[in-house]
C-alpha cells in the first residue's frame, strides 16, 4: 500500500473533543471519524488493527472448542420478554417498531439470542458441553459515551456462551477460558491485563471476572493487595473494618450543630475525628421514590453496586424537600422514623462514642453506642473498599486502588437464562434439567484504544506486532532523486513478494512530515532510504518503540528487515 | 471437528414454511435458525461458508485498490437528511430515537456515510481516484421477506464506493470491478453468473448492472437475446414494437359490449385478438391518490419502473370507485375526462382498427386509427419486454424471459450523493467539482443461499470447494470396530496435521445417518472407513457431486485426499 493513496487525514492538532490520548492520537493518524455521539466509522488502519485482534479472538475461541456462530442485531422483543430483560434493562436498550408495529430491539448481549439458538439442539445431556461464540456488531445507548472507542454505543464484540450440566463443568470451562483470555491479552501486546473478582450486574450469576488494564484514564477502580494476589473490582471487593472500643460509653448526649451539615464541618466542630462519626447518604427507590437511609462510617464511602443488590430494585441519589420525612444535613439512627428503608454498613457494628445527626435542625447527638441505644439491628457490608484498608483475603492493611480500563470479563451466569427461557435437558437418569451457563465478552474496539492507550509516545500509538496495520513503513526521503526512488521501488516490492505488510510512503513531501506520519501509522519498524543513506550504501531501520535504531547495507536491507520481524 | 458435537440439529422432513430449496436444505441442514420474520442466526457451517465468500471478496476488492473501512449500522437521521433520502426512502429505513429522542436510522446502505467518511478527505484532485469498502450488518424492513437467506430483513453485504475526477475515470474503474464481480462469482463456484442492465432504482444514477444468477425460483426477470449477448433486467429492458397497417380504417362506432371488462373478454367477444386492441391499467399518485391511466396494446404489460421514472414520482395500483371520475373495465383514450395523467405506449403509435374502452358502463369503441382519432398524443416506451420480443440489440424476434437471483449489483452513480451532500475537491484548475462516485454490492447470506439453489440434490446442498464449511467429511462407519476407529483417529489427525478442514463422524450411528447427515453438510469429499473396506484393505472416497468414487489404498489414503484437493 503507498502511504500516498490511504485515505484518511493525518494532522498535529489534538482535537479539543479528545479527553483521552488514544482517541485524540487515534483521530489525529486517521484511524477513526465521528459519526455520532458514540458512533464512529473506521479508516483502513484501524480496520486492518480491528481485523487482527478478531482473528487471534478466533484462533483462541477455537481453541477452547467454540464454534463460530453469528446472532442477529436486531432481535424481536418477544425474545427479550422471555428472558425478563425487556422490562428490567433501562434505556441502555434500543428498543423500536418495524413497519407491522412489531416490537424490536438492538442487540447489546446476546444470552437470550444464544438460548433460543440452542434451545432445541440441547435436549440431552450427551450434547454437553458446547460454546457457542460470535463477533459482531452491537449497540448499547450508553447515556455517557467517551474516550474514543473506550466508551461507545456502537461497538463489535467477541461474545461467547457455554452451556453445561454441572457446576463444575462449568468451573472447569470458566477456568479454560480465564487462560484463553490470558492468552488473548499477551498475543495482543498487552500481558499486563490483570483479572478481578467482580460484580455480575445486570448480566446475572454470582462468580465473574473483568480483566482490567492499569491505566489513569480507566473508568474502573480496581482494588489490588500489595501483599498477596488479592484483585477485586471496587464495586465487588469486600469491605473489612475492625473496630475495638477504646473508651467506655458516654451517655447519648445531644449537641447543637448550627449550619453544620456536613460529616466534615460537624466532626471539626466538635473536634472528633470522622472513624467516630456515622453518616447517612440517602437514595430513592426508582419505581415509587421510597427513601433509603444508609449509614455507615464517616470516613467511608457508600458502595452503590452492594447497596442496590441488597435490595433488589434500581435506586438514585435522594432529593430531599422540605416535605421529606428526613431533615437534610442532620439524619441520624435515634428516632428516626418516617416511612423510610433504614441500612446500616457493618463498620459501625460494636461502635460507640459516635456522632451522629439528631433527625431535628442544628442538632447532632454526640455518645451514640450502637449497641446500647439501637436494637435489633443488622449490619451488612455496603462501603467501598479504601486505599489502605484491610485485605480481604490476607488480612493485612494491604489494599491499593487503581484505574483501569476493563477489556474483557467472564461470568457465571448458572441458570438465569435457562430457567427464565425454560431451556431443558433430561439428564442421564432421565430427569429434565437446566442448562448451568457462563458468557465471555471482549470489545474489539475498546481493546485496540486501550492497547492504544498504554502503547504511545507523544507522536502516536506504538502498536504491538502482532495487531499493527502493518509490519514495516517505508519512507524514500527525497523520492525525486533516482536512485533513492528506484532503490526504495524495489525494496517495497520485494517486501510484498515476501509477503510482508508494508506501508510505502514515496510523497515528495519533507522528512518531517513523512516521519511524523509513520509515527502516527505506529507501524513497528521504519525503513529510511534517502539521499544520505543511499550515497553511505545504508538503509536506516528503527523501531517504532525506539528499542534499537540501525544502518543496514543496502544489498542486505530486505534479509535484515526479515530479520527482525 | 467432531460431528458429535456440531452444534445445531440435522433432520429429514422439508419444513413447512420453506417455499425454496436452498431454504430447506439450510434449515434442515443445521446452517440456520429462525429468529424473527426476514432475521436468522447462523450455525457454525453457515458461518465458515460466509466468512470464506467474505474473504473472496475481500481479496478481490484489494485486488482492485480497495481500501476496507467500516461505517457504523446505526446512523443520525441527519446524514440521511442531507442526501435528501431520509425523506424519500419509505418504510424499509427503520427510523428510531435514541435516549435523548436525537432521531437514527439502520444502515441498510451506505452511501452517506462513505460520502461522509473522505468529504474532508478528498478535498484535492490529486487524492483521486479511491475505493473504500466495507463488510458489514445491514437492516431493510422489507414488506416481504421470503426464500430463507435471499430475501431477507438482517443481512450482511459487501458495499462499495469509488470516487472519481471523470465519467471516464469512472467508467474504466466500474470496467474493472465488472472484473472483479466475475472473479468472485468464478471463485464462489457459479461462473455461469450473468450480468444485465439494469434500473438504477432509489440508488440514483443512470448505468447500472445486477449479476443475475438464473434459476426459476429468481424473483428478477431477465430478458436475454438467444442470438445477440443482449441481457437486461426485464425493469430495463427497452421494448421494441413494429406495427404495420394492414387494412385502411374503418369508421370509429361504439359497441354494446355488457359485462365484458377485461380486454380478453371484449376481444373474444368482438372476435378480435388482443393485439389489435387497446387496454388501460390504471395506478393513482401515493401523495394525493390522483389517477394515472396508461394505455398499451392489449397484449403487452405494463412497466412499472419505467412508468415511475418517466414521472418522477411513487404510484401505487389504482382502487376506483363508484365516485372516481373514471369507468372501471370500459376506459378508453376517446372522450376520457376528468382530473387524470394520461399516458400512451409507443406500442400503439400508428396502430387503426383498434378496439378500445368507451368511458361508458358496457360499451367500447372499435375502429379507433390513433393518427386520425387523437391529436397531440405523445408515445414512450411503458412496457414490458415480451417472450419472443424484439432484442433491441440486434433487431430479431429472439428475446427470451428468465427468472433469476440478483447476487450483486454494481451502479454508476455520479454526482448524486456529492452534490446533495456538498463533497467537492479543487480540480488542478482550481475549480470546485463535485466527484463522480460508483457504488458495488454483493449480499453474503443471499449468494450463500443462491449457491446452494443452484448447486444441490435432493439429499443436500454441494458446496463449492472455495466455500465449501470443512474440505473432508470423514466417516467411521462402526467405531466400535477397533480397526475402524483407530485407522480413522488417525486419518483424522492426520489430515488436521496437514491443516486440511476435516468433519469426523464417529458416532455410533447407522451408516445411513452418517451418510444422510454428511450428504446435508456438503462437504466435496466423503471418504468412509468402515469394517467391510478395512478388511479390503482400502477407504472409499466420493465426491458430493457424485463426479467420482473410487477405492484407496489404506496406507495411500492420506496421500490420496490430498490430492484430490
Amino acid at each position: 500500500m503507498k502511504l500516498e493513496k490511504l485515505v484518511g487525514e493525518r494532522f498535529k492538532e489534538k482535537p479539543s473533543d479528545c479527553q483521552v490520548e488514544s482517541h485524540a492520537l487515534m483521530v489525529r493518524g486517521g484511524y477513526m471519524k465521528y459519526v455520532a455521539n458514540g458512533i464512529y466509522s473506521s479508516y483502513m488502519p484501524l480496520k486492518r488493527i480491528t481485523r487482527k485482534i478478531e482473528q487471534i479472538l478466533r484462533e483462541e475461541m477455537d481453541a477452547i472448542d467454540g464454534q463460530e456462530v453469528q446472532f442477529p442485531v436486531v432481535m424481536p422483543a418477544s425474545m427479550w420478554q422471555e428472558s425478563g430483560r425487556y422490562e428490567s434493562i433501562g434505556k441502555e436498550l434500543v428498543r423500536f417498531s418495524d413497519r407491522n408495529d412489531s416490537p424490536l430491539v438492538l442487540g447489546m448481549t446476546h444470552e437470550e439470542a444464544a438460548v433460543s439458538l440452542v434451545r432445541e439442539y440441547g435436549q440431552s445431556y450427551n450434547k454437553y458441553p458446547f460454546m457457542i461464540y460470535q463477533i459482531q456488531t452491537k449497540f448499547r445507548d450508553e447515556a455517557r459515551p467517551k474516550s474514543g472507542l473506550i466508551r461507545v454505543r456502537e461497538f463489535t464484540m467477541k461474545d461467547a456462551y457455554s452451556f453445561h450440566t454441572s457446576q463444575e463443568d462449568l468451573e472447569n470451562y470458566y477456568e479454560k477460558c480465564h487462560k484463553a483470555y490470558e492468552r488473548i491479552f499477551a498475543r495482543a501486546g498487552i500481558p499486563e491485563v490483570v483479572s478481578v473478582a467482580s460484580d455480575s450486574g445486570m448480566m446475572g450469576g454470582s462468580v465473574s471476572h473483568e480483566f482490567m488494564l492499569l491505566t489513569g484514564i480507566g473508568e474502573d477502580s480496581i482494588a489490588i493487595c500489595s501483599e498477596c494476589n488479592y484483585k477485586s473490582n471496587m464495586e465487588a471487593a469486600e469491605s473489612i473494618i475492625k473496630y475495638e472500643r477504646k473508651e467506655p460509653s458516654q451517655t447519648l448526649e445531644k449537641v447543637y450543630t448550627p449550619d453544620k451539615q456536613t460529616i466534615e464541618e460537624v466532626c471539626a466542630y466538635l473536634n472528633a475525628s470522622a472513624e467516630n462519626s456515622c453518616k447517612a447518604v440517602v437514595y430513592q427507590r426508582n419505581s415509587d421514590d421510597k427513601f433509603i437511609v444508609l449509614f455507615l462510617r464517616g470516613d467511608l464511602e457508600a458502595n452503590e453496586t452492594k447497596l442496590t443488590n441488597h435490595l433488589g430494585f434500581d435506586i438514585h441519589p435522594a432529593v430531599i424537600t422540605e416535605d421529606s420525612p428526613l431533615t437534610a444535613g442532620f439524619i441520624g439512627p435515634v428516632n428516626l422514623s418516617g416511612d423510610v428503608i433504614v441500612l446500616y454498613d457493618r463498620s459501625l457494628k460494636g461502635m460507640n462514642n459516635v456522632i451522629c445527626g439528631a433527625n431535628e435542625k442544628d442538632y447532632h447527638y454526640k455518645g451514640l453506642d450502637f449497641e446500647r441505644d439501637l436494637q435489633g439491628v443488622q449490619f451488612y457490608d455496603f462501603a467501598k473498599i479504601k486505599e489502605g484498608g484491610i485485605c480481604p483475603k490476607c488480612g493485612k492493611h494491604t489494599i491499593g486502588v487503581f484505574r483501569g480500563i476493563e477489556v474483557g470479563n467472564i461470568f457465571q451466569l448458572g441458570t438465569k437464562y435457562t430457567k427464565s427461557m425454560n431451556m431443558t435437558y433430561l439428564d442421564s437418569n432421565g430427569v429434565l434439567q437446566h442448562p448451568i451457563m457462563g458468557c465471555y465478552g471482549i470489545g474489539v474496539g475498546r481493546l485496540a484504544a486501550a492497547i492504544c492507550e498504554v502503547h504511545h509516545d507523544d507522536y502516536g500509538p506504538i502498536w504491538p506486532k502482532a495487531i499493527a496495520p502493518y509490519q514495516v513503513h517505508l519512507c524514500a526521503v527525497r523520492p525525486d532523486n533516482e536512485e533513492v526512488k528506484a532503490f526504495a521501488d524495489n525494496l517495497y516490492n520485494e517486501l510484498l513478494d515476501k509477503g510482508v505488510e508494508v506501508i510505502y510512503d514515496d510523497r515528495n513531501v519533507s522528512a518531517g512530515i513523512m516521519f511524523s506520519d509513520a509515527d502516527l501509522l505506529g507501524v513497528p519498524l521504519r525503513v529510511v532510504v534517502s539521499p544520505r543513506n543511499v550515497k553511505n550504501g545504508v538503509v536506516e531501520i528503527s523501531a517504532r518503540d525506539k528499542s534499537f535504531n540501525l544502518s543496514a547495507q543496502m544489498n542486505c536491507a530486505l534479509e535484515e528487515i526479515i530479520k527482525l520481524l
